[in-house]
This record gives C-alpha cells, sequence and structure tokens, in this order.
C-alpha cells in the first residue's frame, strides 16, 4: 500500500511523510537522509512508541514482517547477499529517535561496510538518523520532542536556508522508486495467486 | 515452556540442547557460549533454516514474539537499560551459522559495550557463535555443515578433552535460571488472568 495522500507519518518528532514508501495496517517503512550502505532503510511501527516492549503482539509481527517484505525487494534491487537487521532498543543501545525503528542493510560480499564497518558506521555519527533529521529540518512544528542527546532544543529545527534540498530531492525519487518497485513485487505475487 | 525432556535442539549443525532456556511453537531461545554481555542469548527457529526471508509468517511473528518475551525477563534480571537486537542474515552481514538467529544484548548505562563495542565484538572474533560452537564441542554426530569459515572439516569436532566443562557447567546453570525466571513471568500472567 502506498502512503495515503494527505496522510502525515511522524518518526518520533519528525514529519517524515516525504520519505515513508511502504505502510502496512500497523508499520511503515523509510527512505534514510544518509544511508549507511545503498539501500539502507528503516521500518516502524505507526504509533509513536519509543520501545519494543510498548508494542502490542500485532505491532510486533506486522513490523517483522515487514521487514522481510521489504527485504525481498531490496534483495533484487540491491543483488544483496545478505542483511544486517538491527534495532537499537533503547539509548544506552544507540537509538538517537525514542521511536522504534528497524534498521534493515542490504549487504554484499566485500562491500564497504565488511570488516565491521557497518556497525560501527550505525553506533556512530553516521548512523545517527536523529541528528541527520534535525538537520534536514523536518521537525514537527509542534514542539514534540523526537530528540534524545540534547544538541539542539526542541522547536529549533533547522533552518530553510540550512536544508540540503538535493538529498531531499534524491531521497524522494528513492521512495517513489521504492514504493514502484515494492507494487510489482505485490503485483506479481496477486497474479500468482489468480 | 522448558525444553521437552529427551527433545534434542539443533543449531545450525550443533546440538544445543543444554543451552536451550525457552521453546515456543517455532522458536527456542539459547544462552550464549561467549556472550558479549552479561544476559546476551540468542532466539531460532526451530526449523534449521539460513535465512529470514526461509521462515514462514508464522515462524517470523513467533521469532520476534519470543525476542520480546524473554526481553522482559532479561530487563529485570539484568537491569537492562535497553537492548541491541540484530539478526545478521547472512554470510556478507557477519552471520556464523547458517541458521536463522536474533542476537538480543541487554545495554546498560555506561556498560563496556559502549562506544560501538558491542558492534565490533558482534561482528569480530568475539561474536563468532559457530566457532565457539565448534571449540565446546557440541557438533552434532551426523556429519552435518554447520560451518561456513572452513576453520575445521565437517566432522572434525574438538575432542573430549579440549572441552570447557567450566563453561558448559556455568552456561548449563544460567540456562536452568533464566528457565525459572521465565516461569516465573508466565506465572505471573496467568495469576493475573484469574
Amino acid at each position: 500500500m502506498s502512503a495515503l495522500p494527505g496522510r502525515i507519518i511522524h518518526f518520533g518528532n519528525f514529519n517524515v511523510t516525504s520519505q515513508v514508501f511502504h505502510i502496512t495496517k500497523h508499520s511503515f517503512a523509510l527512505v534514510n537522509l544518509k544511508p549507511l550502505l545503498p539501500g539502507h532503510i528503516l521500518v516502524s511501527p505507526l504509533a509513536v512508541k519509543p520501545h519494543l516492549s510498548d508494542l502490542t503482539k500485532d505491532e510486533i509481527s506486522d513490523l517483522f514482517l515487514t521487514v522481510t517484505r521489504i527485504q525481498r525487494t531490496l534483495k533484487r534491487l540491491y543483488k544483496a547477499d545478505a542483511f544486517n537487521i538491527a534495532v537499537q532498543d533503547g539509548k544506552a543501545a544507540g537509538q538517537s529517535v525514542p521511536h522504534v525503528h528497524c534498521h534493515v542493510i542490504p549487504r554484499t560480499d566485500g562491500d564497504p561496510g565488511g570488516d565491521d564497518k557497518v556497525h560501527q558506521w550505525l553506533e556512530g555519527e553516521e548512523g545517527d538518523v536523529g541528528r541527520h533529521q534535525r538537520e534536514a529540518g523536518t521537525g514537527a512544528q509542534d514542539g514534540g520532542s523526537g530528540k534524545q542527546d540534547g544538541e539542539r532544543q526542541a522547536g529549533q529545527w533547522a533552518k530553510d536556508e540550512e536544508r540540503k534540498p538535493r538529498g531531499k530531492e534524491e531521497m524522494e525519487r528513492e521512495a517513489r522508486w521504492l514504493r514502484e518497485e515494492i507494487e510489482k513485487d505485490e503485483q506479481h505475487d496477486a497474479n500468482e495467486k489468480l
């Protein structure tokens, strides 16, 4: 299912509607502002809840079924040999946005993420999705608290002139592409069942 | 549910029955021979399947619902503030045993796993669960192929004198303790419902 026209999707405090490429009953998937490797995406519950333990059984099931459904399309598009699937469930585990998100990172033999690079990036500044969202100025204007590390006060989002429009356009193009490719896979499945 | 008496549980090619502390309809949880941090455990599907994409929807749901159920007990026992939840889904992502396994690693503020150490360990030799199982000599005697890195030929498991009995005893004690503590939490839930 595509993002519904007019529907606003929040990732923590951030309005990420333009980054969303897939929505299910309880979950959504979004492209990263700064992917660690090509095809690195996030899957979150639609409900803004910080921990896995806050989710209902249906939300847990839907989240990880969505991860595997998207893996299939990413595997085809990025010729992935493998995937890193990771949830930083709480700040002490490196979580930068207090909204459950599962990293899905396509891997190929010999990619630059080898020798543990992906994991170093994930916990380091490179993987700080909260910081990237703040820098992109996608924060909601409702004064919520989508941040944890105290770098910027709530409400103090990046100004318009600080936005990176090229990154935003590229990101939206990627989201549109992924949405279409997932729909192709779903259409293929529907045809198989006829 | 505890391990059924007489039931043999395999993790890849390894007989890990003595490490198992929880079994559900489709999944099981086992203690690590060499935990990266206290309380580091693994959750796997009972079916020996290498990739998430090999699992049925029921197996996926059950796997991650089992992860969250166990997190609850680990959080209490290890006073965890957070968790790293990670699946290395394929060799190019660091998978060392070709059987889906989800790492569940309790984290506390200021623990030695900070500054990305947990992730470095996870992909490095410290987190090579296949190697640890081989060194512990828990390989099945059926000549299967629970190895990927060519370090030891299939069937050439560690000899009895190479075993680390203290580690094994400690591991079994931990498995027994976790089994009892999970049963307490389940009993508590059952009483709540009365």
